[in-house]
């Protein structure tokens, strides 16, 4: 069965981004660089939340010539989009879904393949480990408390048990932390 | 100028207690009372939120003998709960108070005595951290999503910035991280 991992940064009172989606506040380390490159190669598979989607073609780099794409993982990764109000279907190297995240996904760990990522904010993350179908959450918890936001947490129906795996301390004041989750 | 500290063990999802209050999900360690025991001599007072002081009533061991009060730190310590229901005055070795907590704890910051301590949930907490009063913030981060509850954090008006003095991982998954508020 593949890997489910659901990570992203956020700040101490967990959330992910400000009221108006902005991300300025999220510090950049050669730390935290390194775990992503640890985990790439791991990953052929992304699922993603539309609006965090939409963040990633941001900080893509942009194209140097005129009608070529934007040079993203998205191509290298076979990526889905969960989204409410796009029309479901394949384009941009990417498919597009509004049907059942926690059925799709827990057919998706069937499959052959490597390790999926799950790329998302509270809603789509909380309803993936709500479904049972995560199997580790890793989070960047950075030094601010940012008040109010986009939240990493939604209302759970039920608790769900975890165990640390890892556990560091970044020079720029983040502190990684990685669970495995008991489902 | 005496300094100010707000911590609690709270959920990765920063809940302090279930829906019912209850905090049967609490984790014990060697690790965390030792945090506690170089604590607790570095201060002479205590600003509790009033559910936080009807919790800490529980946690205390029963009296021996009829009319015998509860064995608690307070007591030993000076102990201010702020409450909007209950009759402000002095009873039972506590002050009640119910006027504005920020402009309360800047005063006792400038009276002469040890650290202040402050034990609360998101109420009172937070609004310590938004009239810039306090000065560190510790959390025993716990290895479970409680997935509802009394939240640690309220929305703020403002973003805090903080700055990670430690980060320990104790034997029990919890992570214990603890922070200087750059008000």
């Amino acid at each position: 069965m593949r890997k489910v991992t659901f990570g992203c940064a956020n700040s101490l009172d967990n959330f992910i981004a400000r009221e108006d989606g902005s991300y300025d506040w999220l510090l950049h380390g050669e730390e935290a660089n390194e775990v992503m490159r640890e985990f790439w190669p791991k990953i052929d598979t992304m699922v993603m939340g539309r609006k965090t989607y939409d963040i990633a073609q941001q900080f893509a780099p942009k194209p140097k010539k005129k009608n070529q794409k934007p040079k993203t993982h998205i191509g290298q990764l076979k990526t889905y989009v969960f989204s409410r109000t796009l029309e479901p279907g394949e384009r941009d190297d990417v498919t597009f879904l509004n049907s059942d995240p926690g059925a799709f996904v827990r057919e998706l760990k069937q499959q052959d393949g490597k390790e999926i990522c799950i790329m998302a904010g509270g809603d789509l993350g909380c309803a993936l480990l709500e479904a049972g179908v995560v199997d580790e959450i890793g989070f960047n918890i950075h030094p601010v408390l940012l008040g109010s936001g986009v939240p990493l947490f939604h209302k759970m129906s039920h608790q769900i048990d975890l165990e640390l795996i890892e556990c560091r301390q970044f020079k720029n004041g983040c502190v990684y932390v990685r669970y495995r989750v008991k489902n």
